[in-house]
């Protein structure tokens, strides 16, 4: 039976499901002029680098690439020798949903170690140390850890500094992976100074800095902390099909999202719609909405017949079928009157 | 000493330093709008496949992937098992251009073979026939051919016929580079009939059909001519990385493309363009430029200091230092003043 | 303080730390007469791959190759397309001990599902079921179980079937890794009838036969099942380095071992021995010794200095060092005489 | 019709057609004895290693490995960073006769450079610099030469030190394939000074010494000239399934080879037997043996009939079916009956 509460214009499906920002676009026709030099040799490469080292007050080098996966292989892949393996959480994006990317393409194998809450935790960390030294197992070489993560949790600033300390204590690298780092920022700080101590300054080493979930058309960049870092770089996005010739185009669009911390703007819309969803529906006592959501996704458990009626009315994506748990996200462009509906349509459902 | 000519507004250096044709941008602003599901499970991708079904006439699958490399080795991907081996010609992007990609990503060999013209000769494919059933060599398994060639010349026809009857004969499936296949079918025919004599209907099995060159901000598209070969596309295109989540953006330029066959007049300007700068220089004949371009580019021989003098008054890329080569390349916007400025200017140059 | 006990002749580190048996070196040295053609077109391999048919009673097509490592991932090579996984236990050596060969060299993800007792369980197995068919996932296509396993636990004929019966429901062929099938062989039932099924008869795909730990100076052998399975090993199994030239050396110790099921011989004695040595110390109780072995290795308790005299003695492994735990396993040469003098060592240790 | 001579004992088919020779066997056997721990932490591997050095009088890391597919894969892992491509000729065993093993498992694609007998040159390896610094082209970085090549030719000391000193001037190291380095150090001066002088003396880096091909049962050994080359090459090895558990039984075979230096002796009755068969034909004309051989090989011209009744008589390989050539290898055993034998048959069948 389907619901008379009148659908939100805009989906609860994903960050991924929303378009670009107005501000973004705009920058993108901005620079659709005349010709300009590709693979970066161009002016707005150029200015969207330098902006990527004012916004995080240090010599970074940034790295224009098309998409997460390709991010994350690119990224890892500069950082990887033979026999090397990568430390990440068991729900990490990297080896959960790649498809197997950075198996195939950088030969690496991914060691899944405890996770609490989506966190990597260092006990996890540390129980890898003993594979260091013996021939027979793949040398951990390389931590990543999402922020904000898959399961919609955030690190804490301190908990990144412990896990950084950690990890180049046992002579390994950190990769973060932000391809919901504007979800992030906002929530620390919302200020490049909370987005600094989360990431270069708590010892993090290369930074994926997502810019298709917070309102790009396409495009993601791979920011290197330290330049030696980054020395292979332009040889390694190439091989990982990652070097896009018309570059100026990912270029024109980061200088939109750092211009004025845009992209911070844009994260905290989508948080704040995902807060004031929780907020209006945390009273239904089925859903099982412990605790606020730190950044843009809540998930309530939901069973048929009202999960597939609310499905069908304003489509959203199962998450984990056994616990009957299914994913509400928020993006930038999710509105007061989105959140309005969708909430009416729960307790018609439920009702 | 600098050049008192003055310069062209569009340079000669790439068609990929050209911009988006503002058809294909207009496509792109239109697709902004609410929310759509990723991945391709949206309305513009859904119209794109039926557009490319009925450009080829067939029920050929499409799958939208990033950037040309990515695209190749997505193609390849899909056809490959272990211990298999592309052929190509010598100066084929996918063995020259790639930065390893294939080798590194989907572990394959690629055998070049003789190549005349750029092109791959039938005795060239023939020479690796050897090769077959002996376990102590890779086994040929792909023929691709780049069309129009990265040398700036054309198959006809009957030369691609002739390569995939022999190609099919050895057990090898062929894949065609159409990175500037907009450029070919404009020159070849200059309709979806020449379009489809010189691809499925000569017998290619799957086709590169690129975005980017031909005036698209980015994306490119793999077109399988049978569903068969494209079974396990969709997970190897996630896995090499060229799977976009806001699909529609892809789709909605392909759509615009399409529309009218735009790809092909958008081909034929840059062939036009060629065609009159060869016209206009060629009684110089130190530049020894023998026949007319088949497409869009022209490799004249050009030496210090007009070289020099040149380059720094409108940028272009040196092709064979060696041999004295330059490449002077026109896109879809190049126009006729451009080209009128720019043969003043090597006049001036070589005066 | 060293003890006073006579320490063994041999030691209970491992079965790769004993020799060839007699009557496989007496065969690798006969068959050291004259020319042979190389790559196993000689009568030694042919005599050999027909005793494994009359083996396992079908038409299996059986290829050798050097080492375990090698093995498993020729093995799996064979069976696995692009973005395909390898379900197995968290245990196994293929994901545990082998230095993520089978990520670097095929390109694969290694799927670790709930172990107990060192076995993949069929909820382990049905857990990744829900990933089949989502492009966002590795494909699992090859279950593969270690049989013995690396804990020396066995798997029984019923739990091997009920495993191959759901792996192939669910789409997935089976590899198992026979590292140890001699001394499994011998602990169910041996003979030839017990070997077929646990194998073939109840369902494995593709068997890696394990040479060197049973009693080989060097030499694996990949059985396939069905001989569909093997069109393109003899081409993967040179691109993974296995294909040795001087084949007859190899070949001649499998015929050996299998000549009048020699192998289960040697399996068998080094069962015996580990079950005598069980015997002899289970009384001990800070050993924690539950049940007896069930085939040559067990794992006891046991923490310092008591550990470390007994080390520097007659050396073992640790296993698990967090847990205490250490591991004695004995081989095809280990004698009474040297069981009855570990166990006075350990006695005198413990005392 | 078949031939009437006496055909000899043992082939010119091949040197891995000839068994192991009694002092290598001898060795073998001699290890058998006891326990010892695997991977090489062993007596017998010591000693090899260190012969090793004292054979080169330089402090070499001496790794061992089982055949020579996975040797120079093994070598070439070492050595590698992704996106770095490896130069050789284009009749390299490692690109020619190895299935892709190097692509599939390090990931490299091999520059193939202008080759004369078999011979890398200068002008050759001076072909890639241009692609030096380009993130569009893969980076030489090993430059891998065979001594002797698999055309039965030699480098001299002074092109090899040429070659050695033109690559490290361009930043790329050089590895040798060395299989059969014993032909080639009893045909360079037959003593430890001039394979000193051929290898690490001459710049050489990193170097496959070759075993099975001068009378082993199996094993090859790579060696690092500096220690800081080596630094991963215990897990590199494990990675690319090159470590045998049971190494002593490698190593003692080389500590026989080493010994007073058998295998110079070796290699040189391999080369005197094929010198011996080219004057015994050479003044067959049609056979068109210019030269006398510089290791073991001979490559005839030969037709039918006369071909293949020599085939079916006493068994050799085409080399070049196009050119009519075939190839004639003596081994370490061949005896001057077999080489007298051969001769006779050869002019009976050309008569």
């Amino acid at each position: 039976m389907p619901l008379r509460s009148v659908a939100p214009e805009r989906w609860f499906a994903s960050d991924n499901a929303a378009g670009a920002a107005p501000e973004v676009l705009a920058a993108l026709l901005e620079a659709n002029s005349g010709h300009a030099l590709a693979y970066g040799n161009d002016p707005w490469t150029k200015r969207a680098q330098e902006s990527f080292c004012r916004l995080f007050d240090r010599d970074v080098v940034t790295q224009f690439a098309y998409g997460g996966t390709g991010a994350n292989v690119f990224a890892l892949g500069c950082l990887l020798r033979p026999a090397e393996a990568v430390v990440c959480s068991r729900v990490a994006h990297v080896t959960y949903d790649e498809t197997g990317a950075a198996e195939r393409i950088i030969g690496t194998k991914l060691l899944e170690v405890e996770t609490v809450d989506g966190k990597v935790t260092p006990r996890g960390l540390s129980s890898v140390a003993h594979l260091l030294g013996s021939e027979h197992h793949v040398q951990p070489a390389v931590l990543t850890i999402t922020q904000a993560t898959e399961m919609g949790t955030l690190y804490s600033i301190e908990e990144i500094r412990t896990l950084c300390d950690l990890a180049h204590e046992m002579g390994l690298l950190v990769h973060m992976d932000g391809a919901r780092i504007a979800n992030a920022a906002a929530a620390l700080g919302g200020s490049s100074t909370g987005l600094r101590a989360m990431t270069f300054d708590a010892g993090v080493d290369v930074l994926t800095f997502g810019g298709t979930k917070c309102g790009a058309v396409f495009g993601e960049a791979v920011i290197f902390g330290r330049s030696e870092l980054a020395v292979r770089s332009k040889y390694v996005r190439k091989q990982t099909t990652q070097l896009h010739s018309k570059m100026r185009f990912i270029a024109a669009q980061y200088e939109a999202l750092l211009d004025n911390n845009l992209f911070i703007d844009l994260g905290r819309r989508a948080n704040d719609a995902a807060r004031t969803l929780h907020d209006a529906v945390s009273d239904i006592e089925s859903l099982r909405l412990a605790s606020p959501p730190q950044v843009n996704s809540i998930f309530p458990r939901l069973e048929d017949p009202a999960k597939s009626q609310l499905q069908d009315w304003s489509f959203f994506w199962d998450w984990d079928v056994a616990a009957s748990q299914v994913r509400w996200m928020t993006a930038w462009d999710t509105s007061p009157a989105d959140v309005a509906r969708f909430a009416e349509g729960v307790r018609e459902a439920l009702r």
